[in-house]
């Protein structure tokens, strides 16, 4: 948990984020409990012992999931406000806890830091990480802090709740469900690409929304599960061809999909369309794709996020996109690359 | 979770991780239900999902806790063999839900690896932590895999449970209490020393059992915490000077240690004490220190570990080291720093 296996002068940084991270009107020390916004889920104890202690409702499991941020891999100190690297570092965690249907309670963060890293940056990241936690009601519980070696390493633990046996798993869907996504697609690797064009220019964070400041889709997984409308989710995090592979490998399918109707983002000032490569291809929107079996009415938009159908699930176990002309071409799945300098 | 943002050629690698990481006879895809020894914990879901699924046993309470394990921080790559480093990752974890007397469940490893390293490598480091896991029938339960800048670069997550408000904190220290230590202290500093000194000399793995193979102490911590010996407690993941501290600043109170009680490890073939200084400063040895109140007998050993006490807490909100002409001298807490090359 928070060591002390830094400079003695980042006590006082760990000491800021211990005050940061406590919900307001709660800046008691550690073993005070600390109530989230969800009265029926209590972080008893966080940040300043060798484990958080969780108290689990009645009749809920538990959800974990753990995602690295790394300097180089996931995002560029000269492309990425510190802001926003904090944002996306909890969004990416939260987003999976959003693909099982579930409410995130707890976050934990692994921190290791370069000693030249100014305490402005830290403090920036920070913010953008709590400031994401509090509006979803997560407690920052836990952690540790580390020197770094080479740039900045953090690695994001979400823990959330799900009421006993209805996580939504990648492994429900079955031949003639149709496949969804959410939102659209494709806007997060279009701006990654634009910042390889042109990398000493600076993008508007405003005019790719979806790369640097994506909201994970927590309600929408929450009533996508309350509904009982999906028989499989996943988050697109690695690319839709790449997340949808994942669901057709467990749940024992293929799926076909229909090019012409995968939603693609606007992005820029004035906004274009991405291209089909990104949406196809490109991961990190953090949108939901899911399967809902053939008897389900899927509504065309969920607590604000517009709703698509793309295609549906075939008995053969292989992936083919359809393109307007009717023509089938099997999915060869490309695997996410984030930067890869 | 584990997600491909790596090579496609890793993707083998985490199903290999998948496969070594189901219980025996259990060599079925994500989704069945994978069980611990302990009947009632039980991983629902593991590697394969977006999130783990987790059980809380009625009546226990969730422990989480996450340490780094970084290359040229906590490790390098020419004095600790893969296995030793991945038993060491895990050991980080799973000492600190001892020092909580907690029952150690599940573990995540988040995991990055630099595109040269070979998979022999990381054979032999899974090997290691997974190894330890069996031990104390924890499951790997999910992570993430990433490619490293530099360095391996690992974080572990380990989930814990506890009976109902049982959990040993490090707040509860008062005034009057012992202060006790189990095992000896020093060993991992004293191995460190070593190969700072002689930096191209492998040292015996066998010669320094404490640095490169400690083992956590699970039960103690259990047995301290059902019996209700402790009033707080920690690990000495820090050092004694540090761990101490972080006690006494949590339980608002001061402490006087007797150095000439404070045991030393033997080390090295034929073996010798080690320096007073490793005993006191050196971190990474993961006994447990802990605090009784006056009116409970402490046991000389439990669960097979020497217990010694080396003082008691002091109103005065300071350290003090006490020699054996009785001389005090205030604690300066150094912080336990790992390699820093």
């Amino acid at each position: 948990m928070i060591c002390f296996a830094v400079p003695l002068a980042e006590k006082a940084l760990i000491a800021e984020i211990r005050r940061m991270a406590m919900p307001s009107g709660q800046r008691g020390r550690a073993g005070v409990s600390v109530r989230t916004t969800r009265s029926a889920t209590v972080v008893l104890t966080g940040i300043g012992d060798d484990c958080a202690v969780l108290r689990v409702p009645p009749g809920h499991q538990m959800l974990v999931t753990t995602d690295f941020t790394l300097e180089g891999i996931h995002f560029r100190r000269d492309w990425h406000p510190a802001e926003v690297v904090g944002h996306r570092c909890l969004a990416r965690g939260l987003s999976d806890v959003a693909a099982m249907g579930g409410n995130p309670v707890a976050a934990f963060l692994s921190l290791a830091l370069p000693r030249d890293l100014s305490q402005a940056w830290v403090r920036q990241f920070m913010h953008g990480l709590i400031g994401l936690a509090k509006q979803f009601g997560v407690t920052l519980a836990g952690g540790d802090t580390a020197e770094s070696p080479n740039g900045v390493l953090a690695d994001i633990i979400v823990v959330g709740t799900v009421p006993k046996g209805t996580a939504v798993l990648r492994l429900g869907a079955s031949v003639g469900d149709r496949i969804f996504v959410s939102g659209q697609l494709g806007g997060s690797a279009a701006a990654l690409s634009q910042m390889r064009k042109k990398p000493k220019t600076k993008l508007n964070v405003r005019h790719y929304p979806r790369h640097f400041l994506p909201r994970p889709r927590i309600e929408l997984g929450r009533i996508l599960r309350e509904r009982r409308l999906t028989s499989a989710m996943i988050d697109t995090s690695d690319g839709l061809s790449t997340d949808l592979v994942h669901i057709c490998e467990e749940s024992g399918v293929g799926a076909e999909v229909e090019v012409g109707l995968v939603p693609r983002a606007s992005v820029g000032k004035p906004t274009r369309e991405v291209d089909l490569e990104f949406a196809i291809h490109g991961g990190e929107d953090y949108e939901l794709l899911f399967t809902a079996p053939a008897n389900r009415q899927i509504p065309s938009r969920i607590a604000g996020v517009p709703i698509t159908q793309i295609g549906h699930i075939t008995r053969r176990r292989k992936i083919f996109l359809i393109d307007r002309g009717g023509v089938h071409q099997e999915l060869q799945p490309r695997g996410w690359e984030h930067f890869r300098h």
